[in-house]
């Protein structure tokens, strides 16, 4: 029943990927919780870097500056 | 002035279902708890069936193995 | 499988009528859209009336000034 | 450490003014509870219009009856 | 930079298990996408049974019901 | 029309400091964005340090090693 929301920046993140992130974290909540897996809903959330800021920079600016070194 | 906010996979929903979704929200507020519908604000997240997650599984698997069945 | 956030200030809803908001989202989600009542899942959240702002004010305040009318 | 999400309606936000949002609700936080904004995240969701209700109505259509008048 | 939001009920979780969420999550998502954890946020919401429901029922009723099983 | 939601620690934020948050980013909006700020509406969760995670550490404990030092 517990409800997780996972929120990222949209970079490639695969299909499989996520349905990692999906796994990984109905089975955290069972082993240290013993929530029920059945009703375990996970929902991923994937942001364009325009749309992100950290530091009060936007994720878009902080990419290209990485890029540049 | 409540927020209410559905999570749904995207899956087809019309414009119209959405704009039910809406109404009724708002409807339910106001005959429940006797709020002003004005200032009540829905907002809908429809949400790629690869990024859902129940019981463990992607909505995408769980699609193709019930459409298998 | 949808997920349903309600976020009311709170100010005296009833386990009563918590409950209708439940039923009435559950059953919205079922007639508009045909999702399966049994994995829908709705949570409630009851803010204080000074954690909440409309127009720039909070809710406290004008509180108080419809009181005082 | 703080995190703030912005929902608002997909309505041509540029990347400059989501910019200013960001830099705008880091500053803010910093002055107002002196937060460090190295760890202030702030996600933009940008909604469209037909997914956003307020006073029972859809955007998209409140949207319309403007452009008529 | 990361963000990962936990709804729990609120029944009984030790620090000791909301800090085990805390870390699981941060391993997972470094693991799976290799994020920085130095800036993976993560927020435990504890929902009130009261305020949460599943299948149309309020989660206090269903624990209700199971206790009387 | 638009959200912000911020989440913040509980750590004596008050009430004023709370009512210019929710100034600000209604300021914010309208200066940036151009939106309405009557119908702007601004929600304040505040969260237990035990239930708030960055870096993988519990903010309790965070607070605690920065006391010790």
């Amino acid at each position: 029943m517990p409800y997780v929301n996972f929120k990222i920046t949209r970079e490639g993140a695969t299909a499989e990927q996520k349905a990692e992130l999906i796994r990984g974290a109905t089975d955290l909540l069972q082993r240290v919780l013993n929530k029920n897996p059945k009703t375990t809903v996970v929902v991923i959330d994937e942001v364009e870097t325009d749309n992100w800021g950290i530091g009060g920079e936007v994720v878009t600016t902080l990419r290209r500056q990485n890029a540049a070194k």
